[in-house]
């Protein structure tokens, strides 16, 4: 059965779509741990990130560097960290997080409440500013 | 000034040290949030991770990949996780994190107390493990 994310890739779930191109797509986290959290992934359905193919692997990190520089242009916040987990959806995955201090990217403090308009804003916002 | 990990690289602090080539490096890190956690870097002294050079930043992934095949073989856990925070040490770093559930990637939380010969014994056994 296809993962929650490929199923999102496909269009089969909606999601607050911040860019792809014919290998990976990006889209916000709709349980943010800090405003314009996002997600990276692969269109590749791989469980484990590093069993990833290596220059599939660098390749991401690439990509995921575009959207970092597009989501720090688009929120207030010293810089964008990065967490990959990868317990609870097995679809390799990396969490890009605007963080000013450490405290932003605490996954088990409660998640921000955002409504569809200010998730569809901040997605927009952060395509603008996307060099691809 | 140079930084504390170009001190470290340059072996004027000591570490216990997994692995380096010409670009990068990995080492223990003596504060883990989980046994067996790394720190992998390169040996450029850039402040934020998502200002390296982009085939730098690939290549710096897929070090920090042996890295964590490396580490999974040699402590008992699921999965290597990820964390870059970087607010702390202005010279971008990557945390590898051996994980069995998302509590052992908490930073909140206090850290591990090792003794040094458990240090050297993670370390080696890492090493061995290596294939780069």
């Amino acid at each position: 059965m296809a993962s929650i994310f490929t199923r999102i890739i496909n269009g089969e779930i909606p999601c607050y779509k911040i860019a792809e191109d014919d290998r990976f797509f990006a889209f916000l986290d709709i349980n943010p741990v800090s405003k314009g959290h996002c997600l990276v992934i692969p269109k590749q359905e791989t469980d484990y990130l590093f069993d990833l193919d290596p220059a599939l692997l660098g390749s991401l990190m690439q990509f995921a560097q575009k959207i970092a520089k597009a989501l720090k242009q688009a929120e207030d916040c010293k810089r964008i960290g990065i967490t990959v987990m990868g317990l609870e959806v097995p679809h390799a995955h990396i969490h890009l997080i605007p963080m000013n201090s450490e405290a932003d990217i605490d996954f088990h403090k409660p998640k921000l409440q955002l409504t569809q308009e200010e998730f569809t804003a901040m997605a927009a916002s952060i395509t603008q500013n996307l060099l691809l």
